[in-house]
């Protein structure tokens, strides 16, 4: 891994649960020596990329990621586009949306919108890394990825984050495959116990998976009629996700069933 | 400058007016040798930061920003806490306001809002780079930050932007410490011709300045009315905002003027 990796794969250990990350922590998480790893910080941080917090004691993310974060806006307006049909799709179902974008090799959620109809929701967290094995939304993306990247997550550790994440790389194999023959993927507790989620890819201008719009709902009110409803609401949410960033699906994405 | 800087200056090319970068204009920007920039940019894309467009005739800014900006912004969310400021302020002074921040060694643009009053207005773009000697919110900036970051600004290239803009460095060290003595900048076409800005320095937790918030009028709408309320309304928004995001002035920025 050149230097540059294992300074930008350093960033990846911030998540909501680390917003600041002492320098012993970041440490021991990358297995790198502390002096290559406080090189590594004090370069991220000339360029803006980290600050420091207290003086010295700890690290969190810099103002540099948000001018590059609205210029990749500007380039790919992905955000903006899926505001409106995150909250139009949570209307319609009455559950909790949200969008999920592929960065390099990771899955992580970005954007989502809450439903008024319900006291209670699945709760979303934007810049959590989603288990592409576990959740509706990383099945999805299996589903049209390439042949060497379902490989490779196949091939590497498979979590279980709940008793029920299926951790089987053959039958998570069928799961994929179903993915791509229905153009939708299911997750009923994999991610988190009690949550059923549907999810269909989306697709950017050269047809390549860009990421997963889902809809999250709490197991309990999965109904006949919302097995039925929400499928069919979110097929439509996706085609038009897709269309509104100048996306295209690949030939053998499954057309919309007739209603 | 260690690899990982180079890799991440190359980061800094792209702009709203280049969202997409081939390798030849890179090199040519960046000075560094073609093989040079490609394995760096080869790196940067293996971590989601940049991608390929088209084939491999250019690279845009990759999703994995958006991931760190989302956690920055849960970490420091000055944009979400601006948002309301920003749009309060346009209405009440009827002109475009904007928020700018530090990012290591450059001043940029991260958020705005447009009044609804006027068919005319300063029109602003997001993540735009401005110059510190030559806009309002420049000034505000360097009139509360390190005397070293202000020798570093004052002896390096002062661009002039349009024929009013000021580039004698001592001319510009009068103008630093007024903003200093009254905690208000302004500009009068320093940056774009016709325009007329007002800006007030922003701080955080540990009273350093973060950026700066500043009203833009067209120079002709500056009646003697909007001479005194654009400052006042101004100051009092910009107190608002560093206390919004748990900022503390430093002892010395100047109290409010009696109304």
């Amino acid at each position: 891994m050149g230097t540059v990796s294992k300074a930008l794969n350093l960033l990846g250990y911030f998540n909501h649960g680390r917003l600041e990350i002492g320098l012993s922590d970041l440490t021991r998480l990358s297995g790198m020596n502390k002096a290559t790893v406080y090189r590594l910080m004090t370069e991220l941080q000339a360029v803006g990329f980290v600050e420091q917090v207290d003086g010295a004691r700890s690290y969190r993310l810099g103002p540099q990621v948000l001018r590059l974060a609205a210029l990749r806006e500007a380039s790919v307006p992905i955000l903006s586009a899926s505001r409106r049909v995150l909250r139009e799709l949570s209307e319609e179902t009455g559950e909790t949306t949200h969008l999920s974008l592929l960065q390099g090799d990771q899955l992580a959620s970005l954007s989502h919108a809450y439903a008024p109809q319900h006291a209670t929701k699945v709760m979303m967290e934007d810049a959590e890394v989603l288990t592409f094995h576990g959740t509706a939304s990383g099945l999805a993306v299996l589903g049209f990825a390439d042949d060497s990247f379902v490989a490779a997550i196949l091939d590497g550790p498979l979590e279980a984050r709940t008793p029920q994440t299926q951790t089987d790389p053959a039958a998570i194999r069928r799961l994929i495959d179903a993915a791509r023959r229905t153009g939708m993927a299911q997750s009923v507790g994999g991610f988190e116990a009690e949550v059923h989620s549907h999810a269909v890819p989306i697709f950017g201008p050269d047809r390549a998976v860009l990421g997963a719009l889902a809809v999250a709902a709490p197991s309990s009110r999965m109904t006949d009629t919302q097995k039925q409803a929400i499928p069919r609401a979110l097929r439509a949410a996706g085609l038009a996700l897709t269309q509104r960033i100048g996306g295209v699906c690949p030939p053998d994405f499954p057309p919309m069933p007739l209603p």
